[in-house]
């Protein structure tokens, strides 16, 4: 019999199955569905490695669409350690924390319809125009409070924020579990995002719908976001780490901006093995030639990825994959991931500190 | 408050679910994860309606995918009524209800290698094809044994197929479960397939691996498969159902086929109100403007689909889709199938008396 | 130098060029534009070969989108040599070669309303239901002049549709080009179509309204369409052919069609070398594990394309690559296609005689 | 007749045309092959209009796939007035006007293999690390020439890395035509690049291969990119321009950052069209919930798009359609091009002067 013909397919049966169990039978078939059971088990046994550092990049539309509480879980149980994340999505776990709602829409309407009722639609979920602003006000107000006397990085900004949601008692946030949890949060592009306007607003001096003072260049008071300090510190945290695994909700500068960590540390002469578990769920595709949407093998040749890593590259809306992952993780992992030891963060002046424990 | 606001997103929380559980939490979140989570609600509520009919259009590889005994669990749960099917699928399925395996593969693989060794590659999945082969001349066994006085309708053929496979006590089998259920199976290009080479090989009077006498057209003997007949009673059955509901995993050909059935009614002057209720789970696109990929929507003009049904289309890989909905539906609405009134179908001369019992 | 830096990608200049020049352009790019590129470059090597047939596979609703007279000029030039086809398409051909019209619309439209209207929508196209009736009625009329004491492969009856066409001086017509080009024309799904339909209504004896007499089973008239035949015949044609080449247009039954000429040959025990020159314009991907999507590579596994075949796989909707693609060839290759030998079928009594002239 | 039924499809023949007459007869046919001919024509419209400012949005790899010296074309002819990108774009720009190659490669290769050899991969393109390398020690050279006493906007940095590739004088570069034809180039995610690296480098002191003194947070000298900068500028270009169009080359964050160029302006109580000329070439779909590929319909909603904008999204390869718009373009606007009114940008003390002329 050929080599190549090692393990049958095992065709799944339909009867009592726990989601855990569900996964680990997909894992037997083919297609994306053996991908999708695949990830779950890459993903606990990332869980399972003494220490690793594990980094989720998020993007796309997944707090409006019902998501939030789901990262927020991995968050606190530690599934990841690390998130780099889009602006909206942090903008909008945000403006859930503050007892706000996204709205279960339709595709087929009338947008100009929409217009005319300040109700603005993602696909098939709808927000509110005027309860946006009022989440842009309060953002500009904690941007307002600090003493800026030199630029602030992403993660110091968004830890800010984690600590006033913590205080207005939010739960289920994503920013205010990863505050509670010493997981930080990076966005490299939060001046494109609706947090990105309340630092125009607050630069501009905008107060009760009327600009005010301008910031001046001459001025001593920094309202700037300093992504490169995001670059450096995400680039120590893979140094330090020992092992990294990764996971990747969508692709876009999130997946990227991990990506990269390895090869950044490559290029400052630090050797590197390339992330070692490498998970993403993406509805893009290799054959377009994107970042967001290359193979892991692609990955390999850059030095991203480790040479040995476990990898499975899953083509689904992550609006699927992840309940379905989340359950299967809390099915199959969760005990693990409570037992593992977790990397804390201690960024010093400058210089981090990565501690397992 | 905008009358677009009626019902807000809940975000899904992690716990101890059952997949029927998880689904609904699905349904009530935003993007495929919820069309996902309606489409097994939609799938529901079809088996609550009194006299119904249920048409399944199955294609791509999905037995190799080790999607068969979901498949055939459907069948035998009734959860469908009448199947037309690609034509690989019925000879995959042949295939393993004959002892034989699909392997579990690679995509990052040398295929010359492959073909060095007689294996072939449907992406990740493997296959032999000296079995296949084997699989063939079986088919071509039972082609040889009928009396072919006139041409034979595919579903005729498929039920003959399905009762050789019980004779042999095949079980999880599509084919066979079919033929124990009383549900008919269509496959419009069966000439299109493994099984279509079969008949070539019946007809070139191919054995021993040698071509035999070939068959003339002035032979009384057919071996033709009446894709015609096929259509005609597909019609019948949307005619006489009462009510109709489909499901189509993937498009092409036996979506159209089912689609149609509406169409070809109108045409034949009878009132149709279209299908009344309608899944589809497909990789395809709406923009590409194909038939495989078409919005519900867009049936609605042709009168395919009613104005009032009720419609789901998840943009997803149906080996992800399948196990997920399969075991909702065991979880969530396995009574209201074994309890419904189930169409049975007598052919008789040509004429199709369809009832409810 | 790395032996994987041969040769540098040539970034494409804006100016003055034809369509010929700008498809070379492209191909030293990289990605989807590389692919069109490489993709004319092959189609036009195949028609520099000496003795090759070339068939290509087309589905989508091309004749809609206005491909129409395309693939027409593509016949007549003999840029290919057999056409296998959906249904849909030559339906949609007839109905333009009587003289109707397909209408430009807008995917942005309420249902509904369209069919208030009779109007069916195709995306963005529109058509009228009526004036389809008309056609289907037409087509019957052809089915009925038919004296069948046999059944009919698909390729007897399009080419005697293509007759008819060319008998009322249709011009630009797919079906009847191919008539008076000597390309042959198969569509191995044809029930699944209007086509079918009007077979269908013939069987019934439809007439002015009202169902007639049906076709009894013990009748010795034959409204039947033989797709076995096809598959017979288009297996002979790649038995005799020397060397074959292939296009696909989409994926689906048509693709599958040809691409198992290769198959069914070696299981009937002819030596092949699989298809030497193979291109594709699809929507699809290679992930989702089906035959529409898959790439050529996967297909030498099989023995469907040859080991050293030269492929390009583009993923590109047709109604872009089409008006492209059939311009380069006409600036690039129209001399070549003219004066290379063409492939003439006589069909015989079911025994192909094909030649070279 | 009905009211839907306006105008025929008109199908195209095939003849000599130029490029600019091939995809005005596409804009008659239907699918996406209708809709890149229809961006061509809006996009000449566009450049039509008395006082306009054009932004486009660029991200994909598109320099490595050849693309570039279109993109420096467009901006020489003044195609477009704004340009915002991602970072790895203008690093690959950087890279071939320093006199380096991209490689024409395969996607079906031996990634270690590849990285044996310091040979980088994206998809059929490869790179070559060490060069890389050298050019990020290029830049991070000009990043040290700079007097850093205050954070610099990527606006500014790049138009200093224009005129240092002018004053090298590299030709076809879309930062150094950018900087010539003073179009501000926007890069709101510079971070997330390999320009990111260079700055994380000088941060470093990084020289000879070694890590030197770390910029500390009590230093006054800043190397720090201020991306909030960068969205108050191109929000006061919105405000100042009169009236907007917008071209996107993919999603993404250069898509999302002048969408919502409209939005802040409406926060900031500013009186906002939307956008009212919008072509998008995308690989993306609207399905999947995300900004990348949501309709301009959707953003009609928000108010990012006119109500009445003339638009068009081409689901396509970019390294498909830029090659053949821009051609089209050269075919059929080039004078409207050269003669129309140009906005010119004096960025002043913060404020923006903008005029036409």
């Amino acid at each position: 019999m050929s080599k190549f013909l090692q393990k049958p397919v095992t065709p799944v049966t339909v009867g009592k199955k726990s989601i855990g169990q569900l996964t680990d039978a997909m894992a037997e078939t083919g297609f994306q569905g053996r991908k999708l059971g695949e990830s779950v088990q890459i993903w606990a046994d990332m869980l399972r490695e003494e220490n690793i550092t594990i980094m989720m990049g998020l993007s796309g539309a997944m707090v409006p669409a019902g998501m939030r509480k789901i990262i927020a879980w991995m968050i606190r149980e530690r599934m990841i350690d690390v998130l780099v994340s889009s602006g909206a999505q942090l903008f909008h776990d945000v403006h859930e924390a503050l007892g706000n709602y996204h709205w279960k829409g339709s595709a087929h309407v009338d947008d100009e319809e929409l217009l005319d009722e300040s109700v603005d639609r993602m696909y098939d979920v709808f927000g509110e125009e005027q309860k946006f602003r009022k989440t842009d006000r309060w953002v500009q107000g904690i941007i307002e409070k600090l003493e800026l006397e030199r630029p602030v990085s992403s993660r110091e900004f968004i830890g800010l924020l984690g600590k006033e949601l913590l205080a207005l008692k939010a739960e289920d946030s994503i920013v205010g579990e990863a505050a509670r949890a010493g997981v930080p949060v990076f966005c490299p592009a939060l001046a494109d995002s609706s947090i990105g306007y309340s630092f125009v607003m607050a630069r501009r001096g905008w107060k009760d719908g009327k600009q005010g003072r301008r910031l001046l260049r001459t001025d001593k008071r920094f309202i700037v976001v300093d992504n490169i300090a995001d670059a450096d510190e995400t680039v120590q945290i893979a140094e330090r780490a020992k092992m990294t695994g990764v996971v990747y909700i969508g692709g876009g500068v999130p997946k990227n901006f991990i990506q990269q960590t390895e090869l950044l540390n490559l290029i400052l002469g630090v050797e590197m093995p390339g992330h070692e578990y490498a998970v993403q769920y993406t509805t893009d595709a290799p054959h377009w030639g994107g970042l967001s949407g290359c193979t892991f093998e692609e990955a390999v040749s850059w030095g991203k990825i480790g040479r040995r890593a476990k990898t499975a590259q899953v083509f689904v809306d992550a609006t699927i994959a992840l309940p379905i992952v989340a359950h299967a993780l809390y099915d199959n992992a969760l005990e693990i991931a409570r037992k593992r030891k977790k990397p804390a963060f201690d960024w010093g002046n400058g210089e981090l500190k990565l501690t397992y424990g």
